[in-house]
């Protein structure tokens, strides 16, 4: 379901119509191809990413050349390599777009002088980030506690329209299963 | 080393000193025996916690009735189950003082109180978040890419004072290893 950033700020703080070419001067607005990449490993980070439409995953390659999904985020939701973005080091991480996308991104600059401008979304900003840092910590949980297929059942039942839109091997990725292994417990739990 | 909530505030946005008696009205300091309980599973973590001085864990007990350590706090760090806090919701973890500790709590009420009054403060704990959360995906990531050997060395290495401070069946289970394993690596790696 598309939202724009202005509709998910005032879901936490108040932006008066006034204050919205204030907050779009500092944006830039992005359509994405599927497949386009918004990060590259080796890259400084220097964005934070909102979705309005459609959805993005972070990933890395692991040793054994395989990529391996960390983080998706569908409309709605922010994403970036907060260490790379913070200390301005090479990020190890890509973000790509899994289908057509529509995105804004800001970065660190220009989000300093936003936030000179507007404070309250100071505010925004550190709720949005509490709220991601509560889903870290879950998901942390549960992959401390759940079998492979408890977290699948979970993951499934929690998110229905994500499982939908993300292809089963990225999935798989993401919850740490083979995609074989994912393939038999869907058809098990049909 | 011993970090004052005003020393760790005054890092990352101004504090004046007549604001100190106004941060202060709205926090409490507590001072911990070792294994004294700040949170346990079922309550609703109410608080964020500021560690001054010493040392706190954050752990649930899994399924087979063991104790699985998700987080540690040292001297300058903020810990919180921030799903429950966020949330209201019961907690599944419980927050622990694994050496005599120093610290100070916020509620949210206190927080929303503190944030109205001192508004730059959004800033200093958007930023906290923003660390918070980078140092959760460094370890995702570390813990999807390493083998738990390298995983141990890349620890010790980084933070040597903590693997003087924390026993070393906590260190296991934070590391998700065993404790006998991590007796051989160490003994290996001497």
């Amino acid at each position: 379901m598309q939202i724009s950033l202005v509709q998910h700020i005032r879901k936490f703080v108040d932006l008066s119509d006034s204050e919205v070419p204030v907050l779009n001067q500092y944006l830039k607005s992005h359509k994405l191809k599927k497949k386009a990449l918004l990060l590259e490993e080796g890259k400084i980070c220097r964005d934070l990413y909102f979705v309005e439409r459609g959805c993005l995953r972070m990933f890395f390659i692991n040793k054994k050349s395989v990529e391996q999904i960390t983080q998706f985020a569908l409309d709605g939701w922010w994403i970036s390599d907060y260490f790379s973005f913070m200390d301005n080091t090479p990020s190890d991480y890509y973000i790509q777009a899994i289908e057509k996308s529509e995105i804004v991104s800001i970065d660190k600059h220009q989000l300093d002088e936003l936030l000179a401008e507007l404070p309250q979304l100071e505010r925004y900003f550190r709720l949005i980030m509490q709220k991601t840092l509560a889903a870290s910590q879950l998901k942390t949980k549960y992959l401390n506690e759940m079998s492979k297929e408890e977290f699948y059942l979970h993951f499934s039942s929690s998110f229905p329209e994500f499982m939908q839109r993300v292809p089963q091997y990225m999935i798989a990725s993401y919850l740490g299963l083979t995609p074989e292994y994912l393939s038999e417990l869907r058809k098990k739990n049909l």
